[in-house]
Parts: C-alpha cells; sequence; structure tokens
C-alpha cells in the first residue's frame, strides 16, 4: 500500500458514512456478499468475532441459569396462519419451501418435482417463537417444571429487499431466549434481567454504551406486552437497536395452549418472555469503534490481541527475528486478559512490510509489533496502539510483556470512554417541535433527542413523516411534568427519538 | 419409580435394540420428535453433549491450523444442476424453496404469494461443497493464499421419509471442513490428518474404538477421488459410520474454476478436500456404552461429571444436608479433569427420592452421589459408578475428593476398553462365501467380517442381495494373498463388512 494517502479507507467517514461502513468490513476481512442474494459469507475474521461475541454471551446465558437447545429449521405453515389470526403485524416475507425433490427438466437441468410438493409448505423460521411454544406445550405439566429457561442459537430467514452487511441480511445468525413462568413478576424479572445482561455485554465486553429503554406501541415485537431494547448512537449520528427482550404476558400461551397445573391443581397458562441479539452487534461494533484506517476491536473480542511482525533482510536475520519473536509470543501467551491467555499471532507471510502492517491496521488488532534486528540486539520492540492510532514507540521487551494486560485494559476502557463521550455529545433535550425538525433536518449530524410526548397516532404520523423514530423510553428516565411536542398533551417522561439503522 | 423391574429400560437390548435405542434417548431427555416430519428437537441434556464434542472437536481443528467461516444456508439451483451434470449420483432429496413471501388466502390461511415466486428455486444446503467452492474461486488467486484451511458449524437438510433421531433424520448438525491447496500431496496429507483427528476424538473423547479405512468406490462420496471413514462396530453387531473425510482432486475445483497462479506464473487448479461429521455421532456414542438401564456417558462428553443427590426428611435435616452437598460441590469444582474443572451438579428438585435416582442413571452422568443425614455425620458419602453399575459404596469425603479426577479418568479408559473388547469378539476373518452367508444370515448376531475381495459389480450385487455393506479397506491392513470370497478373483488386502446404519 502506497504511504501518500492519509487514511487506509476511502471514502472517509465523514465523506459519505454507508460507503466507509463497507470498505472497512471489506477491508477487514470481515464478510463479503455471495452468490444468493441477501446473504453474505461471514469470512474467517469476521467469524472469530462472532464466535467470541457468542462464547461470551453464552456463558452469561449459562451464568443466569439457561440451557441451549435446538428446533428445527422448518415451521409449518399453519403455524404462522395461528399467529397470523394472533398478531396483526405479522411479517411474511419469509423463504417457503414447497418441495421436497429436484429432478431432471426436459432442457438437461433441474427443477422441484412436481410429485414432490409438500401437503404443507414449509417456512424457514424467521424466528422460533411458534415452534417452540408448541414444544414447551408438551413439555409444561406441573408447577414443578417451571421455570423452563431456554436458549438457541440458530440461523434465521427474512428475506430483505435491500440487505447491508450484518446489519440487514436475508440470512443472519442470532440467539434467542425462550422461557416459560408461573407467575407474571417472575416473567417480568427475566425479561428486565436479559435486558441487563444485553446491556451489561454491550458495554462492558463491546465497549459499546447503550440505553435501556421500554419501546413505544408502535415498535412493540407484535404479540408482546411489553419490548424492552439496548439502544446506540453510532458515529454518524444514527441509533442502532442491538438487543431486544420481550415480555409476552399470557399471549403466546393461550395461542399455543402453554399451560400448567399449579400448585392448588387448577389448570392455568404460563407467562412467557423472548429474547435475542444477532450478527447485527457485528455491525453495531464496527460502527461504534472504527476509523477512517478501518477496524477497531475492543480487545475483549479481539480474536488476536498482539500481532507481531517480523522484519528483516536476508535469512541470517530471519532466523534471529523469528526466533526472538517466537519467544515473546510464548511469553505472552502466559499473560492473561479477561480470563483468557493473551491471543497473539505472528505474521511471516511473504508480503510486503508496508502492506502487512496496513492490513492489520485495518483488522484492527489492540496491539501492533514490529520487531527487527535492531530491536532484537536491544532486547526491545516497537508497539502501536490501535485505538490512538499514530506511529508507536519503541519499549523494552520485558516492560511490555509485565504490562501488556493492563495495556489492553487500558484499550477497552479507551474505547467505551471515547464512545460514550461521543454519544453524550450528540444527545440532546429538545422541547419544541421547530427544534426537533431542525435537529433532524436532512444535513443534520443527527443524535439522540430526548423529548416529552405521547404516543399514538399523530405522533407517529408526525416521526414518519420526518423519517425520524422513537427509540424507547429510557428504564430510568426520571419523572418530570412536560407537554408532548407533536401533540402539546401533558407528558411525565421524556423518550429519544432518532433516525435509525 | 418402583423398584421391582429389574431394568430401567424396556425393552432391553437383546429383546429388541432398535426400539431399546429410542427408549434410551427418550429417558435421558437427549432429543424428541417434533412438528416436523423428519425433524427432531434435540432437548438440553442432548445438545450439551453436542456442546461438548463440538468444543473439543473445534479445538482439534483449530490446533491443526483451521479457521471457522459461515456460507449462505440457500444453494441456488443452477450450482446443484452444474454437480448434477458433474456428479452421477448426485441426491436429489432436498428442500426447495421457492417463494419468498406469504399471502392471506380466500380461505383465511395464508399461501405462497404467486407474485412472490423466485426466478430460480434455492436449495437448502444438504452439504456447501459447491456454495464454498464458488466462494474459494474468489479467494483463490496466487499460490501465496495457499492452504485455505476452513471449517463450517452448521445445519444441513436431506429429506428422508424414515428418520431415526440423531442417526438419520431431515435436519441435522455438523461440521463440514473444506480446504484448497497447491499440491495433490498437500491434499492427501490433509485427509489423512483429518481422519486421524476424528479417530483421535472417537477413541480418546467419545471413547468408541473406530478403523480408518477407504471406502470402495460404490461407497465413495459422488466426486470424491478417495473417500475415507472411521468405522464403529455398535452392540447389535452393525456397523456406524461415524465420519468421513474426501480427497477430491482436482474435480472440484475443475468445475467450480478454483485455480491459482502457481510459483512459475502458470493457472493451474487447485487440490480440494472435505471433510464431516455430524450429530450422529450423538447416536454412536448412545449405541457403544448404553445398558438396559440408560445412557452411559463418558466422562470427556458428560454434561455434569457428578450429580449429587441430598436425601433429608425435614427442614432441619435439608439445612444440614445442602450445606454439606454445597461444601463438597466447591471442593470437587476446584479439582479438574481433562483440562477443565470437574463438573458438577447438586438435584435438589422436590420429587420422590427412587425417580430422582432413575433419572440420572438414565442419564448417564458418571458419579452418582447420595448424601443424607448419617453420611454428614460422618463426614462421607454414598456413591456409584455408571459404568458398573450395581448399588455404590461409602466413601470417605476426602478420599472421594483426592480421587475424583482418577476415577473419572478410570471410568473414560474402561468405557474405551470395554467397547473394544466388545468389538474385537464380533471381529472375524472369513475366507469362503459359504461362511460368509452363515455369519450374516438374518438372525445372526452380526459384526465385522474381514474378508478378501474384488471391488466390482459382481461383488456389489452379492452384497445388495445379502443387505450387507463394504465398510472400508482398513488403512493398515496387511499385505496379503488370498481369493475374493465373492469372484474368485485373486486379492491382496482384506476389506471390511458388515450391516449397517
Amino acid at each position: 500500500m502506497p504511504k501518500s494517502p492519509k487514511n487506509a479507507i476511502s471514502p472517509t467517514r465523514t465523506e459519505n458514512y454507508p460507503e466507509w461502513y463497507q470498505q472497512v468490513v471489506k477491508a477487514a476481512d470481515l464478510a463479503e456478499t455471495s452468490d444468493v442474494r441477501g446473504c453474505m459469507v461471514i469470512k474467517p475474521w469476521g467469524y472469530a468475532i462472532w464466535e467470541n461475541i457468542q462464547r461470551t454471551l453464552d456463558g452469561m446465558f449459562k451464568a443466569t441459569g439457561h440451557e441451549n437447545a435446538y428446533f428445527p429449521l422448518f415451521i409449518p405453515m399453519s403455524f404462522l396462519e395461528k399467529e397470523a389470526q394472533h398478531v396483526e403485524g405479522f411479517a411474511k416475507e419469509c423463504a417457503v419451501v414447497t418441495h421436497h425433490r429436484l429432478e431432471p427438466d426436459p432442457d438437461g437441468g433441474l427443477r422441484p418435482a412436481p410429485s414432490a410438493k409438500l401437503d404443507e409448505p414449509l417456512i424457514v423460521r424467521p424466528t422460533s417463537e411458534t415452534i417452540i411454544g408448541a414444544t414447551f406445550a408438551r413439555w409444561l405439566e406441573s408447577y414443578r417444571d417451571l421455570p423452563i429457561l431456554i436458549n438457541q442459537w440458530a440461523n434465521v430467514v427474512r428475506w430483505e429487499l435491500r440487505s447491508r452487511m450484518f446489519l440487514r441480511t436475508t440470512e443472519f445468525l442470532w440467539q434467542e431466549g425462550h422461557t416459560v413462568h408461573a407467575t407474571e413478576e417472575e416473567a417480568r424479572k427475566e425479561t428486565r434481567l436479559m435486558l441487563d445482561v444485553y446491556a451489561d455485554f454491550a458495554e462492558n465486553v463491546m465497549g459499546m454504551p447503550v440505553i435501556k429503554g421500554e419501546k413505544t406501541e408502535g415498535e412493540r415485537f407484535p404479540g408482546a406486552v411489553a419490548t424492552y431494547s439496548i439502544e446506540a448512537l453510532m458515529q454518524d449520528g444514527k441509533a442502532l437497536q442491538a438487543g431486544t427482550a420481550h415480555f409476552l404476558g399470557q399471549n403466546f400461551s393461550k395461542a399455543q395452549e402453554i399451560k400448567f397445573q399449579d400448585q392448588s391443581g387448577f389448570e392455568v397458562y404460563a407467562w412467557t418472555t423472548s429474547w435475542g441479539v444477532s450478527t447485527r452487534l457485528v455491525g453495531g461494533l464496527i460502527m461504534t469503534h472504527s476509523d477512517d484506517d478501518g477496524l477497531v476491536l475492543p480487545p475483549k473480542l479481539a480474536p488476536a490481541h498482539v500481532v507481531i511482525l517480523p522484519i528483516y533482510k536476508d535469512d541470517a536475520q530471519r532466523a534471529e527475528v523469528l526466533a526472538y519473536c517466537e519467544s515473546l509470543k510464548t511469553e505472552l501467551t502466559q499473560k492473561r486478559y479477561d480470563g483468557d491467555p493473551v491471543r497473539v499471532r505472528i505474521d511471516d507471510r511473504d508480503i510486503r512490510g508496508g502492506e502487512k502492517k496496513w492490513q492489520w491496521v485495518k483488522r484492527g488488532v489492540p496491539l501492533r509489533l514490529e520487531i527487527g534486528p535492531r530491536d532484537v540486539a536491544a532486547d526491545g520492540l516497537f508497539v502501536a496502539r490501535r485505538d490512538v492510532g499514530g506511529k508507536g514507540q519503541g519499549v523494552a521487551r520485558n516492560e511490555f510483556i509485565a504490562n501488556v494486560s493492563r495495556s489492553l485494559a487500558e484499550i477497552q476502557q479507551a474505547l467505551f470512554d471515547r464512545a460514550r463521550q461521543a454519544r453524550d455529545a450528540s444527545s440532546v433535550r429538545i422541547d419544541t417541535l421547530g427544534e426537533f425538525e431542525a435537529y433532524f433536518q436532512e444535513n443534520a449530524p443527527g443524535g439522540l433527542a430526548y423529548c416529552h410526548f405521547v404516543d399514538g397516532a399523530e405522533t407517529e404520523a408526525k416521526l414518519r413523516e420526518m423519517k425520524v423514530t422513537s427509540r424507547c423510553v429510557p428504564i430510568d428516565a426520571p419523572e418530570e411534568s412536560g407537554a408532548c411536542i407533536f401533540t402539546g398533551q401533558p407528558s411525565k417522561r421524556r423518550g429519544i427519538f432518532a433516525r435509525a439503522y
């Protein structure tokens, strides 16, 4: 890569944020479009980040008493018919399986075999509420079987005409928690517990500050009594819903006959919840921390914490430098960060040094070491922190080793602090519709607007017109009296409004 | 559960092995049939076993240089058309997606929307060779990009009319490795390396003895130059193919244009491999170790190594016994087995003691402890080993804790030894067709027959007629001269024949 361009990613964020995003994904080798419209290939570096997300979240789910299970990919169409009657906002864009065999066609190609048409079409799961609910109805007999605390890691499909890598794809990977409880109180507590787990993960693992809040009626999951979400602000002033937890009341249990004999011997309906996050989190991660040189990874999720780039001119130097790098790697790997050994890679590929360096910059590795014969002679190394950019500096080897865990912790914290400052700097309280309209006009930077409002058709229409969405009413919003900026009606709490992904 | 029946599972293995299998799956709460024909629900206990399989194998794949990635669930039909032309034995039983939307139908139900018919049907992946190959063709430019060593954990679908839990289901979970190499030698080496990884895993983690061998032409993966498998013998005398590794030569790279510029600047086709194991392994695990009281788990894969059942009559006893159990659990958890803390559960559910005990017997937990007030007073406990059955015995608490890791290692070894003895006792060398026919007659116990043979139509026809299959030619089979028992032609090595799952 030539040294002339100021930044590794073109365009920059200010030049064209959506295109910058695509270029970061490409430059970091995270994912690419596939031969199937709307579906992406998640490449090894992107998938390794997802594996780290998955492993950490999975541990948090298990620590809160949940167990994993696996349910069928397909859902009989009749299950969705029940839901369609029950739920108005039912999403119908999904992949429909109608045949179970291919046969040669007269032109020498293949076709779905007419003789293998299914009596009832199958839907590739867009979410598993219905099939899991039907299973829970079989599992549940008595109060002794409760609570049922299940999570599933799975792929789901929702047909998208306009896809965007990680943020909106026809197939995506996610986890869906589904739980059943004896009482409303327990189910509400579970919903809030999982919202807390998501917020904890977003802030303390992803380094992405979030607001926990309740969705307005129009933004609720179809069939839910209450939907909660964590909302993050991206660098371009748009909000991203990063995870949701739904209190489903008895709506689903009544539709699916999820009932049990209580302690008094009466048959009663159970209370259910569901909650999920997806590969969308990777999109949020990218848009929270990355810069005009590409991806910036928080250490807790980085597939490699430290990358070592050996530099040499000939075979003699190579042997000496590589031996030094290997022994450094061994020592670093004995250090621990976030409960695991420090993750170290040596990149000894035979490509030009500049290109190699920039590849790792663009891939977002927190600490990059460059080591040549002079460093070996001085028992030192050259280190650059990805989060602060700049040229880096020489450090004694022992000092680097002794401090590596602390350095990683500092980077993790610095990324969160920076993101929170940016978020807070783009958060405003707005009390008039005029200010609101000015704040969200087309070329304005955008952000999170905290406003008094009253939920309803008039408010929704106004927002739709402006292409602004209500994100949530923060859970910890203080009660204060005010007037809805859209309708003038009295209001007791502020909600958050933003353009959104 | 009443004490009267001699065994927890009915029927026993000798009474009806296939039905015994279903009952073990059910009694151990591993899986159940779902509302979708041919698809199963994997319940938490079954899924936890799969998670342990997955975690261990994943570590072995990474240790041999592979990285995970994720490819689309759907495959355009045209990709399979290419393969259909290329490969004769192409399997056509698959789920075909023809529409991407549902709409209300006149009867108040739903139907695939005629306006949302796909121009080209999509197939739910039965395996990902074609879509991954097309991706590799894009990734690969120069010899510097090689080798490409990718693994994918995924769900796949192959339409089955007769399904059997874990052994044969329409949807199943698996991993598929796909690799690309510069030379034939490297690709052959990779194929054998992964076969070794599978055999190592089967024997040293699952405790399931296997034979590594090469498949005959008729049993080869369509399009492969050579297919290798690990073959295990189940307790009913039937063989189970537990994993396969394929050397694909340049067949797939030529069909999919997977080529690269070599060091001399010439464009050449690459050499590819693929290899996979699936949830079928859980079926093999069950049929290798379990007995007439249900599942028997090798410690390395058991979701719990030790289950503690507190026994008490009143609240005062309960407090005392539970405190003792909790502190025991804490101490046990500080011990390590197979690189991880010992996994301990306390089952304090309010159900009858006999029922509870049998639940854990049927779930196959290696060590079951029962602890009542008298054990607490004596600073002891009662322990029963699942693999040997019987009533168990009293042991001093400290002694149990000190020995727990060794006990688990002993159980792991004992299960493997027992399975190997059973396998060896059911392995025979057969040198005449008459003996062969007698060995495989309908009510004979079956087993593995090592026979001289020459691969060909005559041999295959004879085997088909007898419902016996050629399993493999063992990789380490010594050269010896003999005559094919089916055709009389001269033969240099023995192959293995068996009835099979």
